[in-house]
């Protein structure tokens, strides 16, 4: 880890712009600046739409954070968080071919973080919020899709969620189990967990848990948030109440975006035969897989890459964002989403799949083209 | 100029992102991203100034627009400047090694101009402003450098003004006439006449006459805004009045930075012995070079690149940008400009130095490093 920060010193920054014109000649600079730059400047007044052909915005996207929720470390400020946004920047150039430009706000309140994206629209094809505090972050990014006309995306919740679905969509491959068969467990109701819920309720999931700090959320429950109130009216069909390891009980899979060691040996060994455990909590797991494992896990994901089936991100993001710029879709919808979790699941073929291999590896760059093909073709239907 | 179109139409944007730093194996993940990148993270959370060692905040620079002031189109929206803005991003990579990263802005009010920019400081080493209007160009710049610890520039200002002034330095040389024996008349009393006016002042020029088109501006005259009120308190110490042809008889010199045509070959043989005209509108000057040299103007220059003394800003912002990140500089300060303009002057040496050579020209890269090291020395200072 110290490694890590040297590596930094010596970076200096881990992206930088480029120019893709010369600038060595007059003639050179008579057509990409002036006079003749203001050629496609007046084609653009007239048809704005025009900036998607004649400027890099087709290609560029906004990598916008507040800093309040970054990786484990939580709220340490926008300034902190641009080692990550520029690591996303670079993730997204070298996975996706997609030029995109960290940003961070210094500011914490919801209007002001809109309006400021909102202001900027016309500088980007598309927006990635990234590390932004739930309940926040689904205010803001539910105002921002009101107000643009570009594609937003919070990768935190949908990203994860994409590639969870990826993971257990295999899981129900390799387990014959039906989606609605499965018993399913949420550890953490935030940004991921909710996303994840949502999204394993739109590919057909029907008996999902979701449990906090406090354990199982049902309706009813006292002290719950409008955001737990809101997912109380649709998960958690039997009604269990009690804690995570309550609900854990009888369980076919269990996915953790929560906190470390907060899954015992005990709890594993109270699930269905041949559970899941997708211990997704970074980098110190709800459990560790050889624990998991022992306690009888079928199989086991975590978000670390030294483990199999790590469950990464950018499985999902550069390739979304490829498919969406593509098309010149105006969102990103539930059908894309989870044609990109098909995607990134069928790329594990039958001979290729076990339990140890639920994923296709974070560093296969061609994931990104499978998924940016499956997006392309939803958006374009 | 349809060329240009074509090339804008081929080029799909003129600048791209890269990435600095590998992402191919996992142990390269684990150091620019998680879990690596908690390292860096930490130490800004830490150390906030870290941010200019740890990012590529050092380099990076904003170009700022509202799209109100574009090239000679004027307000011509957000939208449609961003080739503009991608120029002069290209331009300053490829002559000052600066990442600049054009951002558009859909909304002319002063305050959320600034709010905005305040906003995404964190993001940036500095702010170039670009193609705002005046009067409001100056309130935003006003308002910016105090709210913000990161060197603010409005680049149609003081770019501008420095250029000029390097180009006057040589006049000087050339006519052994010091700043104090010279009259001038500036033509266009909007963003850049202004910041040339003021820095002519803080070079020791003291018969100035500012002119709009309602001719000289002088104290009292009815009808002045109040950015015009505040510049006939110290400009204009003879008083004239009348039309522009009446403030240029018996002037050294002329700057235009105003309309296509508006000087007469009459006005220029009204002008003191070996008279200096430099016609700065674009793409068509205030006089065609021809007809102010048949005229008697001694020395010539335009904004073009098919004359010669093309007074071009690129000579300027680049190395100002340069000098002032790697000194990391707060502000950019009269002194900064002054020495620009006195290391692009002093680009000509004795030998180049003629009435045809005044500037050195707009393509040679090795300018920006001499005013880069200017700047930087006084910023060290």
């Amino acid at each position: 880890m110290e490694e890590a920060l040297k590596k930094h010193y010596e970076w200096r920054g881990k992206f930088e712009i480029r120019s893709r014109v010369s600038v060595d000649t007059i003639e050179d600079l008579s057509v990409a600046y002036t006079p003749g730059v203001a050629m496609p400047c007046l084609e653009i007044a007239e048809k704005p739409q025009k900036s998607f052909e004649l400027t890099r915005r087709w290609n560029t996207v906004a990598i916008v954070t507040d800093g309040t929720a970054v990786l484990g470390l939580g709220d340490i400020g926008p300034l902190a968080s641009m080692p990550v946004m520029e690591g996303k920047a670079i993730l997204f150039k070298e996975f996706g071919d997609v030029d995109a430009v960290p940003l961070c706000l210094a500011t914490k309140d919801v209007d002001e973080i809109v309006n400021t994206i909102a202001l900027l629209e016309g500088s980007f094809g598309g927006v990635n919020l990234e590390d932004i505090s739930a309940p926040r972050c689904f205010e803001v990014e539910r105002k921002l899709k009101e107000r643009l006309s570009i594609p937003v995306f919070h990768d935190d919740q949908h990203g994860t969620a994409i590639v969870a679905l990826a993971g257990i969509k295999n899981v129900l491959r390799l387990t014959k189990r039906t989606a609605k068969e499965n018993k399913v467990v949420v550890n953490g109701a935030g940004a991921a967990g909710v996303a994840i819920i949502n999204l394993l309720i739109k590919a057909g999931f029907e008996d999902i848990i979701a449990c906090d700090i406090d354990g199982a959320i049902y309706k009813g429950k006292s002290g719950l948030g409008p955001e737990h109130q809101k997912l109380a009216e649709y998960t958690n069909p039997r009604q269990v109440g009690g804690t995570l390891a309550d609900a854990m009980v009888g369980a076919d899979i269990f996915v953790g975006v929560s906190a470390p060691h907060c899954v015992t040996a005990a709890m594993v060994q109270s699930m269905n035969e041949r559970p899941t455990v997708l211990a997704m909590a970074n980098p110190i797991p709800e459990i560790m897989p050889d624990v998991a494992k022992g306690a009888g896990a079928y199989i086991v994901g975590t978000g670390r890459s030294d483990f199999p089936n790590q469950i990464n991100n950018v499985s999902a993001f550069p390739g979304i964002f490829r498919g969406a710029l593509d098309a010149r879709a105006k969102e990103i919808t539930d059908e894309m989403k989870l044609a990109a979790a098909e995607a990134i699941s069928a790329y594990v073929t039958d001979d290729q799949l076990t339990p140890e291999y639920i994923i296709p590896s974070a560093l296969d760059k061609k994931v990104a083209t499978a998924v940016a093909d499956a997006v392309y073709k939803i958006a374009k239907a």
